[in-house]
């Protein structure tokens, strides 16, 4: 390891929380600078808490015996998440500086989605056999402080066949007596998840059951590794900013906003953007059906903005609402009646405030200006109605998207605030000049 | 303890699990019935697992006996946050149900904000002296395994005067030689944080260092008590649910979706609502500043929604993308002429890919239809130019905004889509018309 020894310039020392601070406005080869700064105890600490983005990153700058050592020096489930980080061509390559055992190891994880709880989870955990004493368990456990597992402080204990019969804290094994069996203190009422469980889903169990640690089985019961809690924190912060991302109306960025290049920025942005906009094309023909009612009013031109905006805000609102309610497992598709009723009521109180809002802001302003001259009474019902009929469909076409697009088979989070207001604007303008047409004729038309 | 024998309805036990699946479509008082029917170990389990929320409408319903029974039975932070989701009149009645010693730690943790460290913290946590052995400090934790600690497997080294000294972890201790001191093998490199933290800061260090427990300080450097990862993850998702709820333009719910009640939430949504439409209205005179032009030319009128919606999308992918990256920390205020630099070349090219859009529509239609006119080409240009200036002023007060509103002290998260949206169609607006009169002079005007 003479790489590792003290640098040439002077005695330099850099301490791991100088290199956190400024690592965000170093480039990579003065990264890799401070990180061979190091001692080696919190080099390996710093390595290890990087994403593994920076992690590719750092590790591309490195010396081939550099990338060999800090490489085997990762874990095997961080150590598969940094291969898999890397163009598929480099992966061989940097599989070829592990040994036999871990390289093993990494390409049975790399086998698993990323986003799969087989994905997430460490092969690493400790086993303990049903017919043990507490004593033996309690020794055995502390004989692997030194070995690379995730945990010593949970034992699963294992059936011949490899299948999960119940897990023992090194704390209950503390309380029982040395000689009972683990068989007798283990705890049989277990949380454990499939291998092909979405990483989300995981999360949520996490949360629901405020665990440490859930055991990762396959399909026959065969125990393959475990999640800890450590790794789901990352885990929930990046499925809520792809979910914030996608109701933004953007693809979610897959890197930090600051380190994504802005080609690739405006790439995951232009798609949404450019279906958007299509879609908003439809607003021209609706308007121009109507235009001999402008020429004859423009007024109703001018409070076209007012009435289409106040429908796709209600349903932005609606649509992150229940967006986030299926991301929480709170509502479910099967729940599709109870939030239609929900929002069918908060929808019609929430237009008929706005609708009131918008009926007096006429009359007033007739009292000021006299602009809208003397049907301004019958122009302030049809702005009212209209607000009224705009704002309950924008309700309800936002809270029912994300479950309809769940139905299909699509995120729910892809209901964005702006596809919500594109699809509200176009009926929101039918609905609008259908109703003036109706009530205005014979006054304003 | 006799209320928690076997229920008078034969033998019927009901599991955890099941009354997990049950939960959602029961009432208040179901509820209570069917967490009776849990063995005591199982009922324990479930009563700590819920929410506050839940708790406290379980809590309610249940005897005097069992709610002494049960508050009793939780530790004392999620007591103290129990007690804090009461009505501050009931509060007084809940705390006389504890025993004195307990009473007072919950008082102490109602002191701090419920989402400052202080608030989330558990007091109960091991203590160990630098001076111990490592043998010593394994046996006294291991002691420790039936006392109500948060955790026996990390022990904090502390001084005379309750200052943070080091950390040892249970695994540590077992590498070390027995006769070691625990300040010889102690971390000292270590992650905490001031009482104050507020608990998005404390999950973000949670999730850039990978840490299980983190020590809360004082100002002076005292301990106070340790956040431990599993509630961290409840944290995270509060959180991206109070943005994402701010981010569609609502206040937050601070309740399950399903379980809030309409009125309640027809509150939290209409103040966002209404100060929307209000801005709004600001269109109107704009738009009848015009209204001449639109009497000559109503194709201005029909493709109005067509333009600001453009400048309101764009403005809400980037605002949504600059909040994210800003509750995640990869964007600080001191960041924003970077966030500028970004969005304006972003917007540019977004602008200029929708504006070439708009003009190939405007002549495409032309062919189809013959509707526009011989002017059709200069009125391609019009919309071309002005969707790339609206997309362009919209993508940078998107950006800009959520990092003005941190400026001034606001929630960056209410620079939501909505509020850009609307922001954006106002000068949206003035910008098409303005170019619309300059280009159109003396053809189509």
């Amino acid at each position: 390891m003479s790489e590792f020894e003290e640098p040439a310039i002077g005695d330099t020392r850099l301490s791991e929380a100088d290199l956190r601070d400024a690592w965000r406005v170093l480039d990579t080869s003065e990264r890799a600078e401070g990180f061979r700064l190091l001692n080696p105890t919190e080099g390996e600490e710093f390595f290890i808490d990087l994403s593994a983005g920076d992690q590719l990153a750092l590790f591309t700058a490195l010396s081939p015996a550099e990338q060999r050592f800090w490489l085997r020096a990762l874990p095997p489930d961080d150590c598969a998440d940094l291969v898999q980080e890397a163009l598929p061509e480099d992966r061989p390559a940097m599989l070829a500086l592990l040994d036999e055992a871990l390289r093993r190891e990494v390409r049975t994880l790399l086998a698993y989605a990323e986003d799969d709880a087989g994905g997430l989870m460490s092969t690493r955990f400790a086993r303990v056999r049903p017919e043990m004493t507490v004593d033996e368990a309690i020794l055995y456990l502390r004989k692997q402080a030194n070995a690379q597992l995730e945990t010593i402080y949970y034992g699963y204990v294992l059936d011949r066949e490899q299948r999960l019969l119940g897990v023992v804290s090194l704390r209950q094994l503390f309380q029982a007596k040395g000689n009972a069996l683990v068989s007798d203190v283990m705890h049989t009422d277990l949380v454990q998840v499939p291998e092909e469980m979405d990483q989300e889903l995981v999360g949520r169990t996490f949360a629901e059951h405020d665990l440490v640690a859930l055991p990762v089985v396959d399909s026959s019961g065969r125990m393959k590794g475990i999640v800890t809690v450590d790794d789901i924190v990352d885990v929930v912060q990046e499925e809520a900013t792809e979910d914030i991302q996608k109701i933004g109306g953007s693809e979610a960025l897959d890197a930090p906003y600051l380190e994504v290049s802005v080609l690739q920025m405006v790439k995951k942005r232009a798609g949404w953007l450019a279906i958007l906009f299509v879609g908003e094309m439809f607003t021209a023909p609706v308007v121009d059906h109507y235009a001999e009612h402008i020429q004859q009013a423009t007024v109703l031109a001018s409070l076209m903005p007012l009435i289409i905006s106040g429908g796709g805000n209600a349903g932005s609102q609606a649509s992150t609402l229940v967006i986030r309610a299926m991301a929480l497992g709170e509502a479910r598709l099967s729940d599709w009646v109870r939030v239609l009723r929900r929002e069918l009521l908060a929808g019609t109180v929430l237009g008929l405030a706005l609708g009131l809002v918008g009926m007096l802001r006429i009359v007033a302003w007739e009292g000021i200006s006299g602009d809208y001259g003397p049907h301004y009474l019958i122009l302030g019902v049809t702005v009212g109605v209209s607000v009224v009929g705009v704002v309950l469909w924008g309700t309800i076409t936002g809270a029912m998207l994300p479950l309809a697009l769940r139905r299909l088979g699509f995120d729910p989070a892809s209901a964005s605030a702006p596809l919500v207001a594109t699809l509200v604007d176009v009926t929101g303008l039918l609905i609008y000049f259908g109703l003036a047409t109706a009530l205005l004729a014979g006054t304003m038309l």
